[in-house]
């Protein structure tokens, strides 16, 4: 009886906790104003173009420039989405077809070259309510994997094709199709002639990021509290036997749940395969948060009857900026101990944008409905203060 | 200084938990000798051969037998290889190639077909020590997936491949290549024929058990404490587009960290996909196992000086069988409220052997080196008295 009495105040504390996801603060507003009205709907966005050996040495500021818009219009584009009352999805999905067809990544147009020298295209999508996945690997003939994915998630009985059927699925679908010379460039037919010279076929890295680095991703957060993933790439220069990598592979390139967050992955994809990068963060941020509620819930006296002295408040149990940080870190760093490298973005369901990456810079950006719009490269670029 | 010190402590606590894992006790002695000498080695195995509406009404006596036989078959040389002091990678191995072998299971040789008509196979493998894995998809000519995903593990630099490239990296390896016609059989064909017959396109449950179960899968933990995961599929009958099921996606169909637990899935793949269940039960033990020390931590009292009045015994924060059955439970009621049906295999460090699965049955056996061996189909069949 008093265990089943415990139970139910367990559980409306849980309740309560829960609800409390939506009253997070922003970074912006951590500083004056914790906790916030969760009548308050929210937006926020992060996007990545690829983590690497970025050096400021090795690009010219013109370079600097050039990529740094390209991620402000991405950013800029998914933005607008949700400040409109568009869905996550809708944002992720449209920022993610902007940089499919540009150039500078790897990912639609611009993708990397296959051994055989061709290229082989990898994305998948993901919602958060509902726990909806879509993806695509080993796709050739469809302009935008990204929308392919969805059209998997929206549209088949299923959640990951590959190969000639992805195509002819997205035919099917009356996807755009395209020549597959259409996403060949000669950026990245040199870098495979460059990887085939020096005869690498590991995973060592090169030195050369047009090896394996580009993949892009954005991650959402919508008006209506609901969040989405989506991660489009060409995987890694050089890549044979219908090497899979971790962008299409849900859990560990892309996840997203409304009870935690989303997140989308960029780096050596086998690494991020093995830890299972994307699920694992969402996993610890939901353990974080409850391994917090029953510390919390312990140390409440019970009285004579064996009911607790007070009921804690939400406001004890929400996870600050740091500590989402700080478990994310902590999946990279599993990532890192294990040989593996590259980043992620991540967004919660009260907004809080977070990048992790291990690399010496990160193609990556970030906007919220408090204002914060940026994008940077290099790892030492200063971006929002209260990270 | 006070928090450091704190922190100090709670990172010794952590220590003596970790170190208690390999001291749980095993399922049949839990009774009378809960905490075992943690220098005793132990072994333990667990396989499936799928999961579905079972009914006892719609096989006979001796088809019950012959399963029967044929699960204990494979347990054993699963189990032999373990009591010998063999790792859990070749027992898991060695389990899985002999029901890839037999044309009972939907995997290897009796593989079901595909909308085209053709068999296309799938599987992956996992190690906990290392958190190495390999996997394969859409294999057409290599006579056992299983051997073709520890060889994408050990002998490539990726971890997942896929279509005739697999294939080829197989051959490049020198395992077995056999016809393709090698993987049919009658009653799978059959299948293919009642399924398009009936027009069924999409992932409803037809109620024909041919149409998608009978996936095999093994967990095994050595004596030298490391853990291993393993599964093998045809995938669905009927299926197009390249798709791909869980079974070969790791943190999907498998999973195994030696901190944790290893995991072998089967049922309606989509699902297990979304939920990533192999790798969200691993996740999930770890944070129960983490949230119950930082619960017991915080109900030590501290003395003047801020220390803890007393250090938490290891053994008061171990998991039991049963605190472990029921966090995998949980994943499978995700599994199960998202629609999706089918059951997984868990071993954890310490020899548990769980089997949780929300169909009528699942083909599955188990044994370790307390004397456990048993195989069974049906939901209601006694098993392991502790569970």
């Amino acid at each position: 009886m008093l265990t089943a009495r415990i139970q139910s105040i367990k559980i409306s504390v849980w309740a309560v906790a829960m609800a409390a996801l939506t009253v997070l603060a922003t970074p912006a507003l951590a500083q004056e104003d914790e906790y916030r009205d969760p009548q308050e709907p929210r937006w926020s966005i992060a996007i990545h173009g690829g983590a690497g050996t970025m050096r400021r040495d090795s690009m010219t500021e013109q370079q600097q420039a050039d990529y740094k818009a390209a991620l402000q219009k991405a950013l800029d584009t998914g933005a607008a989405i949700l400040k409109d009352g568009g869905t996550a999805l809708d944002a992720v999905e449209a920022t993610i077809r902007l940089m499919e067809d540009d150039p500078r990544f790897n990912a639609g147009k611009g993708a990397v070259f296959t051994w055989e020298g061709t290229n082989e295209l990898d994305a998948s999508i993901m919602e958060g309510n509902g726990r909806n996945a879509g993806a695509a690997t080993g796709v050739t003939r469809t302009r935008h994997p990204i929308s392919l994915a969805r059209k998997v998630m929206e549209d088949s009985p299923h959640v990951f094709l590959s190969g000639a059927g992805a195509d002819q699925f997205a035919r099917e679908q009356a996807l755009e199709q395209v020549d597959p010379a259409f996403f060949e460039t000669e950026r990245r037919k040199d870098a495979l002639e460059r990887f085939k010279a020096s005869q690498v076929s590991t995973l060592n890295d090169s030195g050369d990021d047009d090896y394996k680095f580009g993949t892009v991703g954005a991650v959402a957060l919508d008006l209506n509290g609901n969040l989405a993933a989506g991660t489009s790439t060409g995987g890694m220069t050089g890549k044979r036997w219908g090497r899979i990598g971790d962008s299409p592979v849900i859990g560990a390139g892309t996840y997203a749940d409304d009870r935690s967050c989303a997140v989308s992955a960029t780096g050596s994809g086998e690494y991020f395969i093995r830890v299972g990068v994307a699920k694992e963060i969402c996993s610890r941020l939901y353990a974080r948060f409850r391994r917090e509620i029953d510390v919390a819930q312990a140390t409440v006296p019970l009285d004579a009857e064996g009911f607790p002295t007070y009921i804690i408040h939400a406001s004890e149990m929400i996870l600050t900026q740091a500590q989402v940080q700080e478990e994310v870190d902590s999946v990279m760093q599993e990532v890192g101990d294990l040989g593996g490298d590259g980043g992620v973005i991540v967004t919660t369901p009260i907004g809080y944008t977070i990048y992790s990456f291990n690399t010496e810079g990160m193609y990556r950006g970030r906007a919220d409905s408090d204002g914060l719009s940026e994008v940077a490269i290099f790892a030492d670029e200063v971006t929002d203060p209260v990270e």
